[in-house]
C-alpha cells in the first residue's frame, strides 16, 4: 500500500530519493537520529530548499526547528517507492557485465537479490556464478514463476535485448532494467528502464567542450 | 566550436540528442538519406513533438515536407555535443565493473577510448587487460598529461573514489563519470556525472508497486 500525496512524482524525484535514502542509512550507521534539511543536502549534495521541496510529496517528517527523524524519514521513503521489502531478480545475458552485476554486492544490500542467472550460449550454461548455475534462455518463461521473479536485467548484446525481453514477457516479469544499448518493445504494463550509461560520458564530453568554449582549461 | 543556439540544453535533451545521434547511425548503415520525424521518433520512442522541439535547439537541419537529412542532422548534433572527435579516457579501479568497462566494444565505437587502466591493489598492478597493463593510481597526476586523458572512469569500491577523484583532479582531468555508489567532492570546473544504476531499479521497483497499487497484475 503506497501512501504517497500524488502518483506523479518526477524521475529526477525518484532519483533523488534513492540518494536521499543512501545518505539517510550513512547517517543512521552513524548513531545520528536527526538531521536538518541543510545537512543532509550537503550529504546529497543538492540544495535545501530541493529537499524540502522533494519530501513535501511524502506528508509531514519534518519537525520544524529540529529536522527531521532519520530512522523515520527513512523507513517512509523506502516504503513510499516500494524498497521497504526484497525484490527477485533474474539477469539474462552472461558476458563481462553481466558477471559484474552478479558479483555486485550492492544489489543485494539494496534488496533486490538476483535469483536467477540466464545465458543462450552453451559454453556458459551450467557454469556458476556467484552461487548460481547459468540456466538456458529458453526456460526463463516457467522459472520466472517459480523463482518468483518480478524483475528482469538484460544484459546481452543490443541485437539479443529484444528476444531476452521477450522470455521474460512471456514469463510474466513485471519491470525490466536493460544495459543493453538497444531499445526494447514490451507491453504498457510492463516497466522498462533503460541504463544508458554512454549518455554519462556524452554528457561529460558535452559539458566539458562547453566549459572549452567558455576557456576554463585555458 | 560549439553552435549552439542556447547553452542551457536540459539534460533529459541531452540523453535523448545521444538517442538520436545511435538511431541515426542506424538509419545511416541502413543506406536511409532522409528520415521524417515521425520516423525517428518512432524509433527511439519518443513523441515526433519532442523531437521537434528538441532539434529546435540546432538550428534548421529539416527541410519541410521531407524531413531531416541523416547524415547533416548526425554529424550536426555529434559536433554540438563534442562528439566529432575522440577522447581519452582513464579508468580507475579494476574490479568487475572496470574489467566489463575495459573489454566493452561500444565505449571505442562512440569515440571513448580507454588510454589508461589504474588500481591501488598490488596484485592487480601489471595485470593485463583488454591490451593496457594495469598501472598504480599514485601515478594518475603524471600519467593523465602523458596520456593525454580528458575523461576519468571511476570504478572503485564507495569508500575509495574520492582518492580516486583526488588523483584525477590532480593530474588535470576535465570530466569524470564516477560509478561508485558515492558522492565525490570536486572543483566547479570538473565536470562530474553520477552513474547510478541501482537508481533505475528503484525506479523499476517503484513504477511496478504503483501498477501494483492500480491492479494491473491481479
Amino acid at each position: 500500500m503506497l501512501n504517497l500525496k500524488n502518483e506523479k512524482i518526477p524521475r529526477a524525484t525518484i532519483t533523488r530519493l534513492a540518494l536521499y535514502v543512501q545518505q539517510l542509512e550513512v547517517l543512521e550507521q552513524e548513531g545520528e537520529k536527526v538531521v536538518s534539511s541543510e545537512k543532509l543536502a550537503r550529504a546529497c549534495g543538492v540544495n535545501p530548499s530541493q529537499i524540502r521541496k522533494d519530501l513535501a510529496y511524502f506528508g509531514e517528517f519534518g519537525v520544524r526547528g529540529v529536522g527531521y527523524y532519520v530512522y523515520e524519514l527513512k523507513e517512509a521513503i523506502k516504503k513510499s517507492l516500494g524498497l521497504d521489502r526484497v525484490w527477485n531478480v533474474v539477469l539474462v545475458g552472461v558476458g563481462n557485465l553481466g558477471r559484474a552485476l552478479l558479483r555486485h554486492h550492492v544489489l543485494r544490500k539494496r534488496g533486490f537479490v538476483i535469483v536467477g542467472a540466464f545465458d543462450c550460449d552453451p559454453f556458459k550454461i551450467g557454469e556458476e556464478i556467484a552461487g548460481l548455475e547459468v540456466m538456458c534462455s529458453s526456460n526463463l518463461p516457467t522459472k520466472i514463476k517459480e523463482l518468483n521473479a518480478e524483475i528482469g536485467i538484460i544484459t546481452t548484446p543490443p541485437e539479443r535485448a529484444q528476444r531476452a525481453a521477450n522470455y521474460l514477457i512471456r514469463g510474466g516479469i513485471k519491470g525490466i532494467v536493460n544495459f543493453a544499448p538497444a531499445r526494447i518493445a514490451a507491453p504498457e504494463k510492463v516497466v522498462v528502464e533503460y541504463v544508458d550509461f554512454i549518455n554519462h560520458l556524452f554528457s561529460a564530453a558535452f559539458q566539458i567542450s562547453l566549459n572549452q568554449s567558455k576557456g576554463f582549461y585555458s
